[in-house]
């Protein structure tokens, strides 16, 4: 932990206006409280890990919750959702909190949806905005999916912005991932050299949880309970085969969360890849050996495998060949491959299922626990919006509700640090060995 | 219907001990029945099809259920339990209740488990029988898969016969599909050869639902709720983007009931191919041509697929090469090719997102009507046994138990006809064109 | 089965109009067909039972589907839709196949639904219909209860028939149970009295599945789900309790299907206790005795009672003070004071768990067995509304879909015979003795 | 925050003996760590709330996870596991992860289940100890319940010394709420006086959430999860009737947060009523006026309470008879019943439902988020145990695992803050007024 992060947030004016709620401001009156500007979460609660003392506790987020004054006059409000990239579960449920924090609790009669990601915004996507309101959002966080539609593209800052203008639009709600929010940043840029009024507050989207400072993003939860479906149904057919052989494949390109929490919610994996921990396949160490080990003990096995796994294996396996760049990169596809061969070629029959739940993961509703989660989020980047502030993202960190500056959140990816509690359990779990590299193998990395 | 079939079922003896339930054979008196022997249920129901009227009120199958008299003493009876071939929901449903029943109701005292199909009958495999009683099959109804292990192969009759001398097994339940039973049938034949009293009874079991003289095979119910799960995540998917497509691909190698249920229970499936309608891609009526129609009119498109869908397809593209006669077959991925490249190749952006959930059916628990069918099955199972009745199947008929010759249920195979209610319902549903062939196609079929 | 019924489908006029639809009528063409007037399903399907068996085969209820010719002109039709009574799941799915089927495949575009059951129809109530189109319906069948409200009473025949001539409405759905049913027949007499030209056709709501001439009901398989889970429950809280009890009460005042089928789908209870066969608590043979029993012998029980089982008893039991008649009649609660002041007064600690859970059951939305169930229910009233066919019930009969003269289906109720493959069935799986009455109680019955 | 609390851990003796675990002790070596005994985590991460910041720095917890050195020799070690109080969803997971950790990372080979909870230990009660390995809790934690089952009572401590002297048990794992962990605190006093070297660690078991110094007890979520499911069938329910309520009562005898939380999941509920929060039924503010509000402006209601919710009503409002102290305390019932004549003496139907989940909550098993919360709980207290801390408890704070003395969590209970966000969200959400009471009722407080 370093000076290399600033945690203030942006505003694009003072709050001047009572806000309409009716909360205290006075602690101990047994009346729910509005949140002080001064209230602060810090950002690390661990003692005793190499970090400099005093960074860790100067550091700190600001509270999210509603304020006593607010910057908008509800009447003057014109606010737009937007929900970017790949579906993931809860994008509904954070829409629906969003229109009825505004409509119900401040009073806000204009929000609209963007259709398809920032698409939306291109004139030549010729797409129309949905006019949204309580009822119309009555039962959607018991779907999945999102009802504005999600796509990737139409980051043209410039046409955003004029957009932006064109609709009037005053509020901007972006709903997405790194990518989303690295455009919602430049977009605030281009607001404030055009000198307007606009205030843009991100929620983080992603199913990996690859984003900083948050605890777990939404849809994470539902994410693992999906995942933890497929690896017990992997887990049945290899139990039930001679020399059975599960193998999953889930959503993860840099980050292997969901891999090492489905790990930990089934016990049922013997190994688990993520990106962060580098494997072999061949040697002594290496995972086909690893699996001929595991069988002779326990006639079965079941591996999980994070999308972004072994992608080196991939290169160095000589799968080099331009045509397919995708196909390359498909770690599941080539584990399969990888070990029915193997065993193919040492005469031994490998009965390996493979499952790949991908889209029925991003497509399914929203479980109670993230459901729970996406309300907050939405009512809480509301009173965000509503205080002005702007170029920040909605998070919880440490189980309390903040303001995190888009800029701090795009500057580093969250992993598993294959030091942490996280991952030490994952390999108790698995009793898989710590490394499935040689010697030489690691030097080499 | 012709004189085809017989209906009797064979017997190794006849029954003289008395049966230890305690039921009644007085109709009226308010006490559950025994079932008495001149009970039949009538093979078909409908009046006013092409049939033969008179052959219609006499062909009828033998009621199944317990007996006043049974074969055998319950002291000298070794019973054995196989299951074979891939895992169906239900597996370890119709095991639990032959257990309970023998040891419950016929104080049956030597129940074995032969393990991983009829391989576990061979010698060579050198695998164990797993002893069975009420305790170890308590709680197994709620697991997916099966106990004993289930595979293919290990049908050589003579070894297995042998192993049933070996064993002093005199009762032989077998849990498995077409093959499992043409085998069990041989089976029945070469201990007839070698005059020994032992039995053998079958359930049937196919996920695909394609064994005749079965209303619907145990775990198709399951397999249908699932493969709904599959298609409302396609369904999410679809809607979510732009000129978006889902595509789910589901069990069904030489018949669509799974696919033209799970449409009907759905109705968010738009395009349903099953292996007894043919389909070409291209032409007017083609799939290609039919999915644009659909995009243009809804913006999105659902296409459910049975594995064994579009085979001459497959051939007729050219897709001959050698080296790959699985993937081949494999329709699921040929059409996401298909259509993806159909699409770049008009210059429209295809957003399709492919589903398999084979494997994710195959391992589930049994749900519970597929719970308590397979309960009823396996009681009746017993109940057929014990009597001495052999070379036979339980079944489902017109919401009756019954027995079914084996030699007449492997006789001809269950398909969907293009011409029954369920077909036409489905083409309601999607309001698919009843054809997508053009004539000249049809005309080749 | 004697000449008490009249299977015949009364008709408001002659078909002339050829139906939209593009089926054929040629069998062997491999083209869907129209289903023709001589096709019927016969009503029993049991040889060998002490059945006159001239009426067994002469006996049949037309077969539903479209026909060739239809009734009505499209363009003239405005069609209403009403639901009463308590909820069951599926009511939506049934609404929904309705209006897709009137507007995708008639083209029918005036639709109503009227609200709150027949209360919507009385002048009084002042409640619009509501209009409904496909858009309206396309998501309803993932929700339970009914988009337009359900209640009973309205049953005012004069008022209704004022209010369909009000409205214009020519063709009527009524989704209910028994009560509505029989209103419904009413209604049709009505018409004819005043010589109008409306078609009234009712979709039989029973979640207890006491109606006759159906094999099953929709919304039972989906109650028997959750009752599964009920007593799930309750077999966990039994087992991990010293002398732990678990009692569950179901669905079901006259007829103890839920129970019944429950037991079958869970193998876990041990007392099944129904309408139809009566029960003692006291005595050797009584339920008290029994339950101690079974403690002594396993340490648990589980009980799952029909809500209008043992009515006698709770009169018997001296309860019969004229305050709470309601209280009187619940039988759950009776039953749990009565066990545990029973052990209490044994000196036996009783650690009984009492679970009711009706209303979760009644606003479950459909599995996608009962789904597909009520989508092909709705279509099929559609045709035969379109045909003019009046005064009739759609039901599925030895797995067709056939017409059910009301005044037939409302004749007698559906209960469990105690004779019946399905008790006995019930009778094995609990292993609870066939009568829990004394042989002096029974000769009183 | 003062000085009230006292983190430090006790210990039975020093860690001389080499962990058996592959870890490192090197930060940055990418191996996962052993934790270190300088470790811990901040007691409070808000700055800014009326805190003496001084000491919110200073309070810490120490950190969970194996240690590089262990107190005792696995040889020498024979285990309990004791299961306490009412069942909650997790509690086999708990004991899975004991057992597994013990026998495959440790290597103990003597592991005892203790039956019903504390009476096992009992001499009267005459129950054996249960041998517990792998094999035996492989699949459990997809059941519900506890394999040991689960009782209050018996909290003799000597006699509980005394057993564990005559099963030369050195190491207990007590998993309980706040009695069965006060009682443990007693047990480790009685160790002390006789000079004994045995270990005693808790798992904080309690559904209602209710114990201090933990995030989120386990079980919890799987709870609300299960909530939910009532209340949307409350939802359904409401809906579908004229003037519909539903009406839910979920656990929470002292602390509301099943019923805070389920009211966010949902956002169906528009009266949450929690232990924490009085309120009134009669006057302008109160209950049954606000009901009426609610049904005039949107047809329909859902109110949640918490089964300790209103306990000052139940007195005020007469109910003093002395014969059922129990159904006096029934919230659920008493609030059914004042709504139902509340509605009648105004002369208005009140169409309500009333559920009850609390058994099928109580007996399901975990979710996939609770499941590995459960696995890593287990995993913890055994690390812990081996290192000879005991008289603690095993918790998740702040995200990380940590040890907090039981002293210290018994020492206080986990309440629902009303000026909390968690309360204010809950406030926002259901629209219900702040308060409930008229000021006069206020000040009576």
């Amino acid at each position: 932990m370093s000076n290399e992060f600033d945690f203030r947030i942006k505003k694009i004016g003072d709050c001047k206006i009572p806000s309409p709620m009716p909360f205290s401001n006075i602690q101990g009156d047994r009346i729910a409280n509005f949140v002080r500007d001064d209230q602060y979460v810090l950002h690390s609660v661990i003692k005793g890990d190499n970090q400099d003392k005093k960074n860790v506790y100067e550091y700190a987020l600001e509270m999210a919750g509603p304020r006593e004054k607010v910057f908008f006059n509800p009447g003057h409000i014109h606010a737009g959702i937007v929900t970017c990239g790949g579906l993931c579960p809860g994008l509904n449920g954070v829409i629906r909190a969003i229109v009825r924090t505004l409509w119900q609790r401040y009073n806000v009669r204009r929000i609209s949806g963007v259709q398809y990601g920032y698409v939306g915004f291109m004139p030549e996507s010729n797409l129309p905005v949905k006019t949204l309101d309580p009822d119309i959002v009555d039962d959607i966080h018991n779907m999945g999916g999102s009802i504005l539609g999600s796509a990737r593209g139409g980051s043209d800052v410039i046409k955003i912005v004029d957009a932006l203008e064109q609709l009037n639009m005053n509020m901007l709600f972006t709903i997405g991932g790194d990518g989303t929010q690295r455009c919602a940043l430049e977009v605030t840029e281009e607001i404030e050299r055009r000198n307007l009024k606009i205030t843009v507050v991100g929620v983080p989207k992603t199913i990996d949880n690859d984003i900083s400072f948050i605890d777990k993003s939404f849809g994470f939860d539902t994410a693992v309970s999906k995942a933890e479906a497929a690896v017990h149904a992997a887990h049945v057919e290899a139990k039930s085969a001679i020399d059975g052989m599960g193998l999953v494949k889930v959503m993860g390109r840099e980050a292997g969360f969901i891999a090492a929490h489905t790990t930990l919610a089934t016990s049922d994996v013997n190994f688990c890849l993520i990106p962060e921990v580098p494997f072999r396949l061949d040697g002594e160490r290496g995972l086909l050996k690893q699996l001929e080990r595991r069988l002779d003990r326990r006639k079965h096995a079941v591996i999980l495998v994070a999308e972004g796994a072994g992608q080196e294996l991939l290169k160095e396996t000589g799968e080099k060949d331009p045509s397919g760049n995708k196909k390359l990169a498909d770690i599941g596809l080539f584990l399969k491959d990888s070990i029915i061969s193997h065993f193919k070629s040492i005469g031994r029959e490998a009965n390996l299922k493979y499952i790949d739940p991908s889209y029925m993961i991003r497509a399914s509703k929203a479980n109670p626990n993230d459901s729970l989660y996406c309300a907050r989020l939405g009512a809480n980047a509301v009173h965000a919006a509503m205080t002005g502030r702007t170029a920040m993202l909605i998070s919880e960190w440490n189980n309390c509700f903040v303001h995190v500056p888009i800029q701090m959140a795009v500057s580093k990816k969250n992993r598993v640090d294959p030091e942490s509690p996280l991952w030490r359990d994952v390999l108790e779990a698995t009793q898989q060995p710590i490394t499935m590299m040689d010697t030489a193998d690691k030097k080499n990395k």
